[in-house]
């Protein structure tokens, strides 16, 4: 296991670094790219710690943890940008991580594990299910941008309430769909989700993989706030334009995390716990978070867009390299062509 | 049977009740509500004969039957409308009916069946070719509203001229595919979509039956009436915009036959009639209804996301409770998402 | 198989009629028509010069054979159209080619095969990859045009630079997925698609194959700068919009020798060429072509409904009448909207 990823805890010098350097009032760019930096090992430890932790709890709850402790790094980072007035960054990080996510974190995995295995397969229905919550995000995403676009003859206050209410019922509905979604594969469908029992044994007690899961959390938290509070200057300084940092440089450094562990599970023959982390992921964010802000409509075309591709590759519950990297490439000619957008 | 759903039979008393108050000239909001009320039972005895000619029919032709006779409703309450002038409303009706059928109906058909049964099966095929219609139609209703963006140098009776020619040479294209459909699944590979033979019998004659479908049916077209005339006055007292009326409350008044068949059908484990029923009435609607109307972009695309989750939700032939409560769940998000917008 | 299609050949004598028209400077429409009527048979010695080659190269490799050689008539109308300034038609030809492709050939063919066979089936999997890379293209053409509008303060040229380096990338990141995509089913994967050795034995040798396919292509190409120069005057006397002609006139004329072969490998059961042909051709086009060219929304969202079409067709593997009925429905649903759109 350990031989297939090769080791980034030699980067942990950078939490140091990187917090020394803000003490000094150091340049802002190198804080900026020492706290990105130091995000890798810690989300490198978050992964493996979940991985033991998931050893001990099964895949498919696995995954979901996976899945939960891969997000706090984003929404740590989030939680910052807001306290910065940096909202814009923020829906372009959630729209980034859910592409990440759908496109580069899976497509990557699928690479990986298509060029060591043949073909993979995994359960088509817990991908479906996936995938249905995807489609109801995307509707519950569409339907407030539409509400925006309608309201010409009421006031600011007015409509400020009427969007409140909206939001708060459509996520009520999602989080009761996405509890419900839980009750159905963990409990009364529990027997169709069951993948054969590992071979393998947890090296780490379940203590451990939750005492490193909690503490690697807490400096990432640190890492964060580095981060955030130094990227304004940085952007000035490597050309980019705030649209393109959001998404896709932020989400690819707060999905470190899931990209190493799904990449991992799927090296390892186990595309069940990889789609739990990068489906149910993207699930997360786009039922929790996002219905609270209201999206451009081109941030629902690029997400619905990978919805279709996620649906379509693995609605067959197999996989190979080639599928790998038509997600991969997907995200990557978003990627070129948010690169040249200034604003939307 | 008869314990599984609960009669409705009692509010019968407010057919002779909504038409003593429109004789004479009471409340409009007392007629609307019991109109829109008595028109529920009524849609129970339609539920109820075409359940017993469909035991008569076979499965396939049964649920026609019930599609068909289930739109009847619908299209009188259209025709009451447009009589009235109210083409916003009756455009609006026909959108929020196709998705009422889609996920509203369909979505609790399978909350119901799936409550009972563990997991229930379909023909996969029926549902592909139903789900393939309405992608036609999807179609059908996006080409001309892409059309009508495009007539700007043109004189107001060239451009109606226009329309008419496209949604007429439309309309007859989606005619003859419905009928190739139907040919397809009744005569050329009739084989294909054979169910086991029901072991239940009729406890009803044919003639019996036929009757009354056929009086309730004109019952239906009286209080129609009652609740068209009385619409105006009893919105401006619910506080209800002319929309959302259009879009959710008549398409649930007026699809009432459609879901007490549904939902029957699914708790006795005949999901292909279900599907029959709630697909295919949409598919009539859109097929045959909507091409004659320039819809907007927006019920467009609402329709094409309904249509794309019951293609996921549908493609693998089996129904769960979860997928229930999903379709269920995006109905509750359109619906209130809807109930906000003055007007689009 | 002679049979099985009336020969066109005597059509050829159109080849030195539409030339001697031109050395005479005769009458345009009749230049335009005399060469459009050349370019079928042709298409169709193209036809049967790929059929002959694709018995020496087996299925997968012929197919390929067919869809590039198929598109050779329409690359080199678009080359002549450009030398004429004519770009939007050649946008326009491009979409409609894709369009042509996936609903017209595929639709008449899949008509075809299933009037004579009840039930045909072929590789789910390679129609799979087939409609994944056409969703990878819409993304890539989606991208730019959403790119396009979002330019405000940028000067002409700085955008015309971006533009190019945008679409320079997508396309690199394109053919790099299309070659992957042969890597897989000609080389790593190649088992998944081997179908039953053919029964048949060419009656060409390669040689005179191969000469066929040069020499046709050779006058093809002739009669090409015919049929585009002569053109603007035929479209004024046909009454025709520049956008029908370029959306399916021509894309019709260009994809003949696709049509006869598609259907001819439909007839004799081989709908793995057919569809290696039809989508094949499509992704060819969407590919290598299309990111150069940024594209209005419309025309991709015609393609868009195209490919989900050809998804929810394709995925099972099996095809029949109706669905080609279907897919030809659609197509003559967007030709009538067509037909009465002067520009978009």
């Amino acid at each position: 296991m350990r031989r297939l990823r090769p080791s980034l805890d030699w980067l942990l010098v950078l939490v140091p670094v990187s917090v020394a350097l803000q003490l000094a009032d150091g340049n802002e760019l190198l804080i900026f790219l020492t706290s990105a930096g130091a995000i890798l090992p810690l989300a490198g430890l978050i992964g493996r710690a979940t991985e033991q932790l998931a050893l001990h709890t099964g895949p498919r709850i696995g995954g979901l943890v996976n899945a939960t402790f891969g997000n706090v790094t984003e929404l740590v980072i989030a939680i910052f940008l807001i306290l910065e007035d940096k909202t814009e960054i923020v829906k372009a990080s959630l729209t980034g991580s859910i592409l990440g996510n759908l496109l580069l974190v899976l497509g990557l995995s699928f690479l990986a594990g298509g060029l060591k295995h043949e073909e993979q397969s995994y359960n088509a229905r817990a991908a479906s299910i996936h995938a249905t919550s995807l489609v109801l995000a995307v509707t519950a995403l569409l339907m407030p941008a539409l509400f925006a676009l309608s309201q010409d003859g009421e006031s600011a206050q007015q409509i400020f309430l009427e969007r409140e209410v909206v939001s708060g019922t459509v996520s009520a509905v999602l989080i009761a769909l996405y509890a419900a979604a839980l009750v159905f594969t963990l409990v009364t469908h529990e027997h169709l989700f069951r993948t054969p029992s590992a071979e393998e044994h947890p090296s780490w007690s379940r203590g451990k993989a939750i005492g490193v899961l909690l503490a690697s959390t807490a400096v990432v938290a640190l890492e964060a706030e580095l981060l955030v509070s130094s990227l304004e200057p940085a952007l000035e300084d490597l050309g980019l334009s705030e649209l393109f940092v959001g998404l896709i440089v932020i989400p690819i450094i707060g999905n470190a995390a899931e990209h190493s562990s799904a990449v991992m599970f799927a090296l390892r023959d186990k595309v069940d716990v990889t789609l739990e982390i990068a489906i149910g992921s993207s699930t997360q964010i786009a039922l929790f978070v996002a219905p609270a802000l209201v999206f451009i409509t081109f941030e629902v075309a690029a997400v619905a867009l990978s919805t279709i591709l996620v649906f379509m590759i693995s609605s067959d519950g197999r996989s190979n390299w080639l599928e790998g990297a038509q997600l991969t490439g997907a995200y990557v000619i978003m990627a070129i062509s948010f690169f040249f957008v200034e604003a939307l």
